[in-house]
């Protein structure tokens, strides 16, 4: 296992839905943002980076594992650590926790650089991860196997790629995908269910495109609802959500 | 003039767009927070409020001077005091500081107490603004005069109100607003101009509705974009931007 770093956090309060939870997709941002302060702080910053071998950071994977989601006003402490890499890909963990030390919500997370004018996937560069020290390994670590989606499968919402998603990789966000999931689901269930783990694959990114429009299909399967966010019949991202319902208490 | 409360913060990537400033909607999301923060400090936190007069604090206008604005990973000071009250109305400022101690970014604000189930605005009640210590005063703050639209303002996309746009208060989150009216302007424009003032107006408050959109209109008249979010014939929000080129060296 690599070097843990750690930040605290207040959940504040456009970080809250309107239950007063932490939104996954800050959760997310978050994660993203505390695993760049650790680069940061080992001197492979983005603009290092980007600088030195013209590439970026893109997670290409996650698994979040809910057990409580984090409140308002809450102090939250996010640990992360990269756990391992191998030719392609690297693995890091995210676990935030409570002021009790209780493991609130775990993500783990795989990670690849991508080239920053072609944008496509280079080899892991020993140079870049040495510093987290996490072992360098062989084995790939067998990705998620996504439901398939029947022809049931709807679009409630269609998206704009709107210029306020993207980031500075000039691209959009990878936060924004789950709300243009999760937005597709009715405010009842919103209100009267959690989501208890989600895994999330980006298979490619999105970029600024004029009144061009996202359609995220989904459907229920049981317990979960399958996502796809598609635009002009490319699957860009897969989103498998399980839902649990909210007891009363709490 | 109030106590003043002040807070730093690191701005993070998720807060920076593709050209790695603080997004406007995150300025004003912080903004919030923060005074929120000061609430809390003087025992008037949005949940004694609730819980002693079923009332909560909404901003109805907003003045926005951007000198300059904050860039990603900067370290910023968001100093914050209420300025003055009268029967219905009280006045807030927010200074965004770099740590030269130069202002980059000043807002003056204008808030009313809402009624949680008549979503009416009520009287000031004195026991809830004292600890501020800012003066009663009988002047109304004149507010801004927008300019009106002609014919010729279009709507380029309309917005779904999305699940994830609602706030604590049950309502769409007063920081989106901003992102739908800039939205409407394309990726070129974004990239080449930045907003110097920018005049907020929210007339009334947005719910969710299932699948219900929202119209921005806009049109330029010179330099200044003006727009309005409006739903059903109904101006929900005025919105005046004043732009300025963005010169090389930014």
């Amino acid at each position: 296992m690599g070097i843990k770093y750690s930040q605290t956090h207040k959940v504040a309060f456009y970080e809250s839905d309107t239950r007063g939870k932490m939104k996954i997709s800050d959760l997310l941002a978050v994660a993203l943002q505390i695993s760049g302060e650790q680069s940061y702080t080992l001197d492979r910053s983005d603009t290092w980076i980007c600088d030195n071998f013209n590439l970026f950071w893109a997670v290409i994977e996650h698994e979040v594992q809910v057990h409580r989601l984090p409140e308002f006003n809450d102090q939250i402490t996010i640990e992360t650590e990269a756990t391992s890499y191998n030719k392609f890909f690297c693995y890091r963990d995210f676990i935030f926790k409570n002021t009790a030390g209780e493991t609130l919500v775990k993500i783990s997370s795989t990670w690849v650089l991508m080239n920053k004018d072609t944008r496509k996937v280079e080899r892991v560069v020993d140079e870049i991860v040495a510093p987290y020290e996490a072992p360098k390994v062989s084995k790939i670590v067998r990705p998620h196997k996504y439901l398939a989606l029947s022809d049931q499968a709807q679009c409630n919402l269609a998206f704009p790629i709107r210029f306020s998603d993207l980031d500075m990789n000039g691209h959009v966000n990878n936060a924004k995908y789950f709300d243009w999931a999760v937005d597709q689901l009715d405010y009842d269930f919103r209100m009267a269910y959690e989501p208890k783990k989600i895994y999330i694959r980006y298979n490619h990114e999105l970029l600024y495109g004029n009144h061009e429009f996202i359609h995220p299909v989904f459907e229920f399967q049981g317990d979960t609802t399958c996502h796809i966010i598609r635009k002009d019949g490319v699957d860009n991202a897969n989103i498998e959500i399980e839902w649990s319902k909210i007891s009363e208490e709490n």
